[in-house]
C-alpha cells in the first residue's frame, strides 16, 4: 500500500514546504538573506578549491573519470569536467573535505553549502540560471535542510551525519528550485531525494565523511530531475507515519517544516569557520590562540593545557592520539596543540605529517578537557601551565559564530588564502568581485568556470 | 574523531565477515546454494527483462541518457548501453519494479536479487568474469545482505525498506568479491556502502521503492570501486558505536554477522514468487486461486470474500482502493480480487488499468480481511460465498516458500513467460540453457548481451 494518510491540508507539511519553495522569488528575500548567500557562495568556492588537492578527490575523482567520460560540467579546480552527478559528487565532497565549510548556527549541525551549492553549479552549465536564481534556490535548500531538521530533534543524537541526510534534501529542494518545478512535483523531488538520505557518524574521520556530502549533492540533483519528468513519491516523506522525522528521529516535529515560513530565513544563521576543523572545537582553539598571542607563551615550556568545553566537544572529539590529517580534525588535544604552537589552524595543521609531528604529539598528551554542562557550546575556558606560571582565558563566542560573526573582509581573506594556490590571485580578485554582485550576474555559468 | 572502537578481534564482525567474503572460493559452496544461484539468475532476468517496458523505467532512462551517454553496459531488455552505475541503477530498478522477484524466506524481508545480480552484470561487461566468479559473488552479497539484516532484527519495523538499505551493503559486498578486493578493502566496501544505505517504507507504492533496489546496485557498485582504489572507512560499520545494527535498528545482535559464517549459505533459504506481488499476500492468493479452480465459482456471483491472515498482512496492504498498479500489488483486496476473477496475478494483474477495472473494484469491495495471530506468515484462510453457497480453503504454506518452493521448471515456465514478450522465444531458450550450466560458463559478460 501507500502509506500516505489523510491529513487536513495545513499538516501536510511537506506540500506546504514545496509549495513555498515553488514559489519563492527572489524580491521575497530580506537583504541579510542575500548577504548571506554571497558570504556562503564565497567562502564555500575557496573551501572547495583548497580541498581540490586533497588525496581523497584524487581517489574519488579517478574513478568517477573511469565510469563516466562525458564532459558536462566543470570540476572545480581540478582542470576537467564530468557527467553532472559526479561533478556534484567530486564538488560537493571538496567542499567539506577539509571541514572548513560552514555550519548552520541555530541548533541544527548542518553544513549545507557543500551538497547544495555542488548541486546548483553542476546544474547551471546546463540551465540558463541567473545569480538572483541561484540565490534563490540557495536559500530554499538551505531552508529545507534546517527546516527537516528542526523537525527531527533527536536525529544528530541518532548518530546521523546530518550533511549526508538533511543535506539530500537542501540539494533536492534546491535543484527543484533552480528547474522551476511545479509544487508536486517539488514534493516528488523532496520525496525522491529523502528516500536516498544517508550518513553515519560511524564514518567520522574518513574520506566517507565528506562523501556524505558529495552523494547528497548528486543524490539530490538525481531526484530532481527524475521529479521533472514526471517520477513520483510519497506525498509525506517528511510527515507519513514512515516518514522522515519519525524513522530517522527518535521524537518528531513536524510542524517545524513550517513555523515563520518566509518570514524566518535559516540562511541568516549560517556561520563560517575560521578554522579547518570541527566547529565544536572553535572556542577551545580561540582560547589558546588568544592565550598565546597575549602571553607570547613558549610551546616547548607548556607543562599542562586545561580546557573547561561543552559536553558535546568530549563526546565527539575524545581522541587523543589521530594519526590522519582527517582524523585530527575531531581531536580536542590535537586542535589545542596546534594553536599553542602554531598560533594557527588551518589546512596546514591538519596535514597527515602535522598529525604524526613529534612537537605536536607531544603538545598532545599535556592537554586535558572536561566537559561543563553551564557552558554553551560556542564558549570554552583555557589555562595554560607554562614555565611555572598560569595562564587563563575564557572565550565568550568563538569566532564565525552568530555572536561573533567572520565580517565580510576575514571571509575574503580567508576564501583568497584558500583559493589563490589553485587558481592564483588574478582569478581569485575576480571570483571576489563577481560574486560581490550575485544578485546582479545574469549567467551563474561563469563561476564555476572561473574556478575550474 | 573516528568512532572505531577498541574491539577483541572476535568481536570486530565486519572484518570477519569481509575476511569470509574475500575468501570465499567456489569450491566452499555446497551444490544447493549453486542451484539456488543459477534459480536466482533465471528468476531474476526474467523479472527484470518483464520490468524493462514499465513506465517507470522510461523515465528513469531517459534522464539516465541526459546524464550520461558512455555507453558502458548493456541496459536489458532495452536495446541500449549506459555508463555502469546507470546501467546498475537501471537494471536494478526493472528487477523490482514488478515486485516479482525474489525474497529471503529466512526472517529477512530482503529482495536481494535485484541490488546484487544488477551490479554484478554491470560490472561483468568491464572485468572478466566466470559464471563461477558469478556464483561466489552473488552468494557472498547474498549472506552480507542477509547477515546485516540478522544483527538489526527491528530494522524493517523501523520503517525501512530492506531492499534499498539491506541490498546496498548485499550489492557492495557482491561487487567487492567480484574485484577481488582483499579483506581490508572489504571492510571498507562495506563501509563506503553501508554509509549510502537508504529507502523509506513511506515511498511503498510509488516509483521510489524499486528506485530503492537500482540505488542499491549502483551505491554498492561505487563503494566497491572506490574501495578498490583505496578510499576508506570506519572498519566497523555494522557494530561501531555509531554503526548500522545500532542507528538503524532499535535492536542491535552483531554477532549474527558471524555465527555459522561459511557452514550455513542464506542464498539456499530464497524464496520465488508465483504472483508479482507483496510476498505476504501469497497465501491468501494461493487460497482463492485454488477455491476457483475447485468449485469453478463466478466472479459475477460472489457476495462476499472473507480472508484470515497473518497480522503483517494488513499492517502493509490494507488498502482497498489502490489507483494504480503499483499501488494494486500492496492491496491485499485487490489480490483477492484479481485471485478469484481471473485465477491468476501475474503481471497483467497489476496494471494501472487494472487496479481500475469495475469488474475488479465490485469485488475488492466485497473482500474483508482479519489479523489471526496464530497464522505463520506462509499461511492464510479464505472463505467464498457465491450464489447462495460458502467455500472454504486453508493453505498451510504458499507456493514460493520454502516450505513449499518453486520448482526449476516452474521458474522456467515464469522466466519464459515474463522474457519472451521482451526478447523473443530462441533467445529466451537461449538464456534458460545458459543459465542452466551456469557454473561452466567461462564469460559471464555474454549474459547481458544475450538480454539486451
Amino acid at each position: 500500500m501507500n502509506t500516505d494518510k489523510q491529513l487536513p491540508e495545513d499538516e501536510q507539511v511537506t506540500r506546504l514546504l514545496a509549495r513555498h519553495i515553488a514559489n519563492a522569488r527572489f524580491s521575497d528575500l530580506p537583504p541579510a538573506a542575500v548577504a548571506a548567500a554571497r558570504r556562503g557562495v564565497l567562502d564555500w568556492l575557496g573551501c572547495a578549491l583548497a580541498g581540490s588537492r586533497h588525496a581523497t578527490l584524487d581517489i574519488l575523482a579517478s574513478v568517477m573519470q573511469e565510469l563516466n567520460g562525458q564532459p558536462q560540467a566543470t570540476v572545480l579546480g581540478r582542470d576537467s569536467k564530468a557527467g553532472l552527478l559526479e561533478a556534484a559528487l567530486i564538488n560537493g565532497q571538496m567542499g567539506h573535505v577539509l571541514d572548513y565549510d560552514d555550519t548552520h548556527m541555530g541548533g541544527v549541525v548542518l553544513h549545507a553549502s557543500s551538497p547544495v551549492l555542488a548541486a546548483l553549479l553542476a546544474l547551471s552549465e546546463t540551465t540558463k540560471a541567473s545569480g538572483a536564481d541561484l540565490i534563490v534556490a540557495y536559500a530554499c535548500g538551505f531552508e529545507a535542510g534546517v527546516r527537516i531538521g528542526q523537525a527531527s530533534p533527536e536525529h544528530h543524537r541518532g548518530g546521523w551525519h546530518l550533511t549526508g541526510t538533511l543535506g539530500t534534501f537542501a540539494a533536492s529542494a534546491a535543484a527543484a528550485r533552480l528547474l522551476g518545478l511545479d509544487e508536486q512535483r517539488t514534493v516528488h523531488a523532496l520525496g525522491i531525494g529523502g528516500t536516498q538520505a544517508g550518513g553515519m557518524q560511524q564514518n567520522r574521520g574518513t574520506m566517507c565523511k565528506s562523501f556524505h556530502a558529495g552523494k547528497a549533492a548528486s543524490n539530490g540533483l538525481l531526484a530532481a530531475k527524475l521529479a521533472q519528468k514526471g517520477f513520483d513519491s510519497s506525498m509525506q516523506i517528511v510527515e507519513g507515519n514512515r516518514g522522515f522525522c519519525r524513522i530517522y528521529s527518535s521524537v518528531a516535529a513536524p510542524q517545524a517544516l513550517v513555523d515563520g515560513l518566509g518570514t524566518r530565513w535559516e540562511i541568516t544563521r549560517n556561520g563560517h569557520k575560521p578554522y579547518a576543523c570541527g566547529v565544536v572545537l572553535h572556542p577551545a582553539i580561540d582560547a589558546l590562540i588568544q592565550l598565546r598571542k597575549t602571553y607570547a607563551i613558549e610551546p616547548a615550556k607548556v607543562s599542562s593545557i586545561s580546557l573547561r568545553v561543552h559536553p558535546l566537544v568530549l563526546a565527539i572529539t575524545a581522541v587523543v592520539e589521530p594519526r590522519t590529517g582527517l582524523k585530527s580534525k575531531f581531536s580536542i588535544s590535537h586542535c589545542a596543540a596546534v594553536a599553542l604552537h602554531d598560533g594557527a589552524a588551518g589546512t596546514a595543521q591538519y596535514t597527515d605529517a602535522r598529525a604524526l609531528d613529534p612537537a605536536i604529539t607531544a603538545l598532545r598528551l599535556k592537554t586535558s578537557a572536561v566537559a561543563d554542562e553551564t557552558l554553551r557550546n560556542d564558549e570554552a575556558h583555557a589555562t595554560v601551565v607554562a614555565d611555572g606560571k598560569t595562564y587563563e582565558i575564557h572565550v565568550d563566542h568563538a569566532t564565525g559564530t552568530v555572536g561573533n560573526p567572520m565580517d565580510d573582509d576575514a571571509i575574503r581573506q580567508k576564501f583568497l588564502a584558500n583559493a589563490v594556490p589553485v587558481i592564483g590571485k588574478d582569478r581569485a580578485d575576480k571570483v571576489c568581485e563577481w560574486v560581490a554582485s550575485l544578485e546582479k550576474q545574469s549567467d551563474v555559468s561563469q563561476l564555476p568556470v572561473l574556478c575550474a
